[in-house]
């Protein structure tokens, strides 16, 4: 366990000095604070006594809407916050960006802040702070991310191949053979794991696996353009989608070309957001429990507070069956 | 949701009858509540409305000595208590046996003796109740197995695919090649799991997979007798074992042959029970944290219990380097 004397030691400089810059004292230059969180956060430095009785942790999130129910990130941070601050914890949550991510090392940002764990949404592979999380000894909880071998860092996420295998046997007991998927680019933790779990799931069942039954692109819009007609032409009558968001778009879509959902074109979104229900038709998807996941968030960050190496925790995806879902179209 | 009425005109009979049978009311005939009881089991019937206040949930073991602290069970019961107490539910410790099972449904079981839901301790493939397990709806948390698609049953376990990898790569940092395992019969989830995790991480590594450097057998003391000297004699270097009481034997056995650990030959266990640090030499053991397996348990209930389809619960095995492993003898 780093001390304070053991950064103090390391800069040549007195406890004081380090006790005041990981205080936030005001009589300390901002060049001098800045070495002693530096130096602290490389050395592995926990603050465990931190100034005031605030007892605080942050939600960090990148590329995740949040701010309105109808918002994928939303009841994840109410869920968390509901039982946190029922704990006595101020939560804040703070929206990030790579640039930021590459200007701070995540050890200083942490300490800078005060916070004593982090509850982190949305990164992809491409986040730098991923590679600090492969060692860091902060109590870190990853929503749809894991870090192998770290006892400090758990994960939290649904089942996406119980889920996604569900999905494919509910198209197959409809009729369809031809299954496609259109996900988002593979940059990220969870969209590799659901293809895997498609093409697992294909294989599982027998089905064609071919590359061009599968679309991947990062604009939702252009890229549905683009591979909703492609794979119709390769006679795919079913289509799996990443996320939400992008069967809506495929919605918009295919109303644009006169394609009628379910007769011509099956379609199974992942999320189960509060919008589904209300599409035209409404949309069989895949129900990620979002408020339970963030709940299951702040469990898992309190087990590493307390020391218990937690790794993970996945909760079932269910498939909720509604209308955009039908037999096969016979030729 | 089944109710008293759904019961009562099933049987053709009233709803006060049936209400007796489910409240243990004293004025019903034995046969009558056994019919009750089935009926109601059968038709998925959750009694929501326990008499009196009691909370009641119960630990069901089998296979798995709890009653001392240095014994398996004990830390899992003791974690899983003192949450649960805590929270004001009376908890029942219940060992059982594969008969017990045989002459009584699951669901009679749990409404007979007025539970909520249950935590599942060493159960087997071939208990009869893993097969009600896959339809039951009474909130049921496994530890070490796992119930696929049934969102009222949770797992809760440890990452044995991490942490026999971690094993396998210190044995190879010390110079072992021929990596052999001793383990119980493959009738059981995890130990099948364990299995896997040893052939995959041998092949993760580049190592020979070879089915002489394997033994499996139920008893302890006779199986260890007759591997040891077999995966010596094939050149074995460094054995896993699937629980540490094996080990303890494997140290027994070695002694009696004049086999110095480990000199001669390397050996790891699986769970870090107390004793482990005891042994001669202290055994290097892949950790299972018992009483975090009992807290996490408990949390898996509280969520089934509010609805939350929780899936599985996964701690950190980390390996806990002793004095049994040494580098790989030179001939």
């Amino acid at each position: 366990m780093i001390t304070i004397s053991d950064i103090a030691a390391k800069l040549g400089i007195s406890k004081s000095t380090v006790s005041k810059a990981l205080n936030n004292a005001t009589d300390i230059s901002v060049s001098m604070r800045k070495r002693v969180l530096e130096t602290a956060a490389e050395m592995g430095y926990i603050n465990k006594k931190l100034s005031g009785a605030e007892k605080k942790l942050c939600i960090l999130i990148e590329n995740m809407d949040f701010e309105t129910p109808n918002q994928f990130g939303h009841d994840i941070v109410e869920g968390f916050r509901q039982m946190a601050e029922t704990d006595g914890w101020l939560v804040e949550v703070v929206p990030l960006t790579m640039e930021f991510q590459r200007l701070t090392p995540y050890g200083v940002f942490m300490l800078d802040h005060g916070y004593q764990a982090a509850f982190i949404l949305g990164f992809s592979l491409l986040d730098s702070w991923m590679q600090e999380f492969k060692h860091t000894q902060i109590p870190t909880v990853l929503y749809d991310n894991y870090i192998k071998n770290n006892p400090y860092v758990a994960s939290v996420g649904c089942d996406n191949q119980e889920g996604v295998e569900l999905a494919v046997k509910h198209l197959i007991e409809l009729g369809h053979r031809k299954i496609g998927l259109i996900s988002g680019p593979l940059d990220s933790y969870i969209l590799k794991a659901r293809y895997h779990a498609y093409l697992s799931a294909l294989k599982k069942y027998g089905l064609e696996i071919n590359e061009d039954y599968v679309g991947l692109g990062y604009f939702v819009a252009e890229s549905t353009r683009a591979y909703i007609p492609k794979l119709l032409n390769h006679g795919v009558t079913a289509i799996l989608f990443s996320h939400d968001v992008r069967a809506f778009s495929a919605m918009t879509e295919c109303s644009d070309r006169g394609i009628q959902i379910p007769r011509d074109l099956s379609i199974i979104g992942f999320d189960d957001l509060p919008m589904t229900a209300y599409t035209m038709p409404p949309l069989t998807t895949i129900r990620q429990d979002r408020h339970g996941l963030g709940r299951c968030g702040y469990f898992a960050i309190t087990c590493l507070l307390g020391g218990l190496p937690i790794g993970s925790i996945l909760l079932r995806a269910p498939l909720i069956v509604r209308d955009s879902t039908g037999p096969a179209p016979t030729d």
